[in-house]
């Protein structure tokens, strides 16, 4: 059986709770050598230290980003014009119940699609996909990373593992996959039981802007930093949803108060336009703890922001600019 | 761009929370000349006359429908083994001002799958769908039917108009859609403004259980009644989710209290095998009033009984018995 | 400022999303003289033992309460024409944090209704307040009770109270506005942390019929009963929502799994058809732990059940029959 | 039979839960000779083209604006004593399945209240009742706009209709209602699938501030720049609850983040004191997708402000100053 | 620093909303050579295959649980006279990432209440913590087993692994852990990709209870059929959540329509009295699913019947009869 | 039986879902000889005027907060390390119906603390519980006050009541608890329908910020002010969780719309580091109309920043510096 005939390519100005929801109401598709772009998702949460259900995460994104329209009111650009984008479907797992096997699996679907230079935009899941995620884009050599959340994330171990969400960018350093040098933490927050992990990060040379140091210096002072430290480095962005104030973000795993508006998340991704970017993700977005919709609404905003960006990255079709 | 390697045969094994939630993780195909049923959604409520959100139904019945299996527990059937079955996407609008307009668009639709004898199992939606369904399901000579539901629809007009979503087996009859004496409508129940739509039915021969009279003889007497009426006749099947007591279905436009219980309702629908089927829908789901997206399984699993039924209607493959 | 041409009595047949919401979309009237019928909303909570909320009982039945019509689909009969009737508004408080003087205002508020002879038909508010209610509507005699109810509210005190919700119908008897061998308790069920509210009911003659043998002999057993044990005394109907099992009515301070069905308690009420009313209440709605509006929606066509067995009392304008 | 005793003029001093819900407690009255402000409900939601649900605005506004009472706390105002406001219940409708014919049917009400001098104050629905409000509030002559929204509203047509509720302003411009050199549209935002709108905007004069402009010149610039476009022209302010981010109006059926802030809407509204007001609207809020109730406690309060302008303006009986 | 003067033994009357909510309102405690029975958290979840969150069981489970109360309204029994009952906590966890390893540590803590005579009450958690808890108590020797459930969680494998939630009583069976000839699985439904489940229990002499057969039969009949079966042995009582209608437990992960009732359930265990008790579990609950808290009072309920009988196993104080 | 053994000081390391919740994940224990803070609930709401719930605020707080950790991410500072804190329990009543009666055993309770010289951190339940504590921390003279509010709370009587949770402060000043000219209330705002509240606090030298002035001068100048005005005086900290917008804390009784962000708040407190705490309180958290668990993880955020600063003050064990 074929399905030659369906419309995988939705109608953008079809109403907008009609038809099956891919990203964005993009394209379904798997055919990577036809690709710019493939978002993905990693429908994965058996890493999470606290409060369940990332995995529920790419479902209800998917279903709120079909708000989302192609047009930027501020920039005019148009992402679908620039590169193609598809939805390319959920990584494919055999091993849930192990950690180290399900990131192997990750690894290998995110090697298909940089084998065949898509770059992966991909939606969480907990935050330890960004590791095997960036064990195949960072294949040949460390990378930048724009890393905007509550936490570092560079924990050690909790309950015997290495491989859990607040240890990623701890495993990625010593890996090589980034530059800790490279490295801007945005938005940190929220006491811990230890200081190991700002030590960590800070010990090892990444920049680590905690929210009053970015409330009191503004957006602007952070892009500006941001962009200065990173250059034209390949650079991968990572954007765990609690950086974001609950209230724009309840649906999350390990809330903190007192966080980013989704102003200053949005004209902060805006003012990263233009970098070297090979690859991104949006994570820790758990829809059984949201209300009304709304991380998902923001999650599928925010990962629409970061498409703008990524699709001025140029293209192999020469579509892009 | 195709998308020849997406996979949009979904693996019924893989995690249920994973991947584009397709009608009960069915294939995505518009191919109809390969099909033998085809699941439509219809994401249409412009014609209620209460509480709104019915265009929202579509969307999260698929997304609940991924909790659904292949083999049932009582039939060991597996209706994907007995026919070839899709998910055909949701109808297209292009005037959903103008109910008129939308029904006719809903027909033409349908035709197109009839005309490949392609049965149509649809999801509203509001129930004014079942009458431009009724109109090529029913194009070459009334059907029989059978109209689980709290109401009888078969009120004249309201604000009007003579297609609300509390009129379409009047304006059926009127057509020469459906037989009237070949008609039962189960589930009947809640006040009204005047008995009109109640004699209506009545009048013309329609057999009207109220639910006291359901609760009274018991689902079996329910059944034979039905299979006595309806015989070898191609019939239709129309549920709507409102036939249920709202604590089964809570997110609904116009929910009476004191209904069916979803034992009932899958007794009457696995007694209703072998009919002689020409389609079936499922309507008046409104997820903005849902809670807990009971509402929403509730429908996937009365649409994988109607399923079971229908797919044992011959098929064009012959892979049906 | 004179309202001489509000719409106060709604058009039935309008959407019913629309205009001010009255109980029912009766009028809005304090006419006494001319009314047969007052629904009174009595929106105070303050002797609750448990959850809060009752307080916001009426508001929310009110606005569910427009989902009702006016002709009975089993009875036919239509209160409206049989009675006068009108939604009389709250009692106005003065005191909301004394029991017993808001317990006066409410005996007076009743006062004026019963001295015109209108039957009140409240609506709670927590159950304490049938105790004012009865002490205007028994003024002249102990009256006949049928309490619907998963708890016998005959416990002695609380926290220092005698007057809290656990005890209206031990106060009832002890100032002999109830006779005890007069009175049916159905549906009672929970655990207690002594059985001495069950053993004071038993003991003073009244018939306490817990959930069990209400299962075990069946609904019409129960009425026949009740009528039994009532006769053509002056009777008052007393439902807390918590007779229900809480999928019907979760949004109550003291829910009790294992209840009456929603088919059960309308079925139970029609059976009490042609009884001689005082007056009746609906009580315990606590609308910040309802989930979907339910709660609201099944004690609003409680209460219209009830409305219906008290029109048929004979009308000062001779409207009734 | 009448109200004559019905307590129509709640006692603002009452607890809030109390009585039947008015538009913030204002008497219920359709005397509009004795009236110099309407607060009218228009539940109406046919023209939407995204999420459902807008006709269930004015309940559930009307039911949170109790919460209001009448002393502002900046200003020391009391729109009370200003002004004689009432509730005047909510349009009546016959064909709400016809666009057009329920326009003429809101002009016609909104005409019975300009006939008399009565300033109305409108409650939606979705934003298409602006344009047949304008239709009689600007009988006489184009008036400025101030227009407070995501979206500029100026759209062409969606799905074959003119008449959607995303272009009430277009069609306004073109029916000579509104001048469009005087109109200011403030907050738009969001992605679009085409510039069209805001083209139409810009072309024909209308001073479109994004969102992003807000926040940089900051509330008291835009004031500034509102009143001097504006001048002592007749004006007529609407207020879409989508130009607030959605954290303030989750309730609403097409959301866009990045948002204004309540205390930004509230100064705005403030610093729009003393202008020469003919109308106002408060539109788009979806109780069906609101958490909380906070869309409807903040339309109500964001009504309560706007309220305290228009009181200001001469009072018929000379009440007001 | 001691807590010698802290309440632990919470004041039963007391308000039920107040002091911090152990199981049922018992008193905290360790101390297992003076304890009869200990009721026990699982927060496991890292075995399941489908919806997250049934760690947050306990917590959930104890808040809910302040609703019950000691005596017994059918058998005016009370568990606290009988037995020495303490809630022991929730089991500590150092490796919730590997499922063996945790699996361990369930192991021991469990046996240390086993070693100590105090019977295991505890309340999950997924369902595949049943597993390591019989291989505490039951590690003389296979023990009968009362298996109430939608499911018979006797699958093989998924994901690669063995002891996933849909497995633990094939494992069980295997390590000799239950008498399969002595295990009856109650309540069984919802249709599955394969029938191998199902197979195997019946294959290994399972008496296997469809939903179907439980609703023709009556729970009279399955009590006379349970105690036939297991006689006098030891018997282990597990009870899934799911095998309520999701109606009454929608908080779960794997629902499925058309289950048990509450009334059933509770019948079902009471007249399971008197049988030799050698633990219980409750699983399960998912409190992100959950609606209004009611799959968590549910659970306190059920805990609360299985509790009673757990009582009347003889006491080592002698208390018990 | 004694509890000697159970874990009643949780691991902080632990999963944050596990285990009984005390607040904050302290040890639970009333040996107020070796405390310097308790943490004490106060589950009363029998004073509120309008939307009810507060009664459950402990409770919910309590389980929000096992989210907090030990060392703050900005101070470094770990409150645990400083001072003897413990969970001590909610206060037990015997006469909720009496708003006077329970101050009395308010009162009497925290007398025990104050008696030993531990310092109390109350969490409401409604305002009017400032007023009894303070009768036990100002016992020997009037305190210095900082009240964070919506809301002066200065307000006379309601209903006939001198102690409703809008008027401790008057009560407070009359009765020589406060030093009104040493209190400043911050965060003020929302209509009301007399400003006599506001001229009684100005009146009595009190200094009233409105939330217009703390926007306009910013939190840096409030903290300065605050401070000068405070100075080394004994000061009691009191923080309605209504200050803050209601985005942030919606679960409450008396929203107003534009309040007080989070940041804003902790950034205030932070800035009230090193004053000489006698005390103090949150209140006002009602989870019933609580979205999301959203209020209560504020509160227990805002108690945690609370407590840092009262762990600075000098120690009975010479732990604090």
């Amino acid at each position: 059986m074929t399905d030659k005939n369906f419309p995988n390519t939705p109608n953008m100005i079809a109403p907008r709770y009609t038809q099956i929801p891919s990203f964005l109401r993009a394209p379904m598709s798997r055919d990577f050598e036809n690709l710019d772009i493939g978002i993905v998702g990693i429908a994965y949460d058996g890493a999470l230290t606290n409060r369940a259900g990332a995995r529920h995460g790419p479902r209800e994104v998917r279903n709120a980003s079909s708000l989302m329209r192609t047009t930027h009111h501020v920039t005019k650009a148009n992402p679908y014009a620039n590169a193609r984008i598809a939805d390319v479907g959920d990584v494919d797992f055999n091993s849930v119940f192990d950690i180290e096997k399900t990131h192997a699996e990750i690894t290998a679907f995110i090697k298909q699609m940089t084998d065949a230079n898509v770059m992966p935009l991909s939606v969480g899941g907990d935050h330890s996909i960004s590791l095997p995620i960036l064990r195949s884009v960072a294949a040949s050599g460390p990378v930048a990373l724009i890393h905007i959340d509550a936490h570092t994330d560079t924990w050690d171990q909790f309950q015997g593992s290495k491989f859990n969400h607040g240890s990623p960018f701890r495993r990625a350093t010593e890996e090589g996959l980034i530059d800790p040098t490279k490295t801007i933490q945005i938005g940190i927050r929220g006491a811990q039981n230890s200081p190991e992990g700002w030590e960590y990060s800070e010990k090892h040379g990444m920049r680590v802007m905690f929210i009053e140091e970015v409330q009191k210096v503004g957006i602007q002072e952070v892009i500006k930093e941001a962009r200065a430290l990173v250059g034209d480095m390949p650079v991968y962005l990572t954007f765990d949803i609690d950086s974001l104030d609950p209230v724009y973000a309840p649906g999350t795993g390990t809330p903190e108060i007192g966080g980013l508006t989704t102003s200053e998340a949005m004209t902060l991704i805006r003012g990263l336009r233009g970098l070297n970017y090979v690859g991104a993700d949006v994570v820790e977005v758990s829809p059984p703890f949201d209300v009304g919709g709304l991380t998902s609404l923001t999650a599928a905003t925010i990962m629409y922001e970061i498409l703008c960006n990524m699709s001025e990255v140029g293209s192999k079709s020469g579509k892009a600019g």
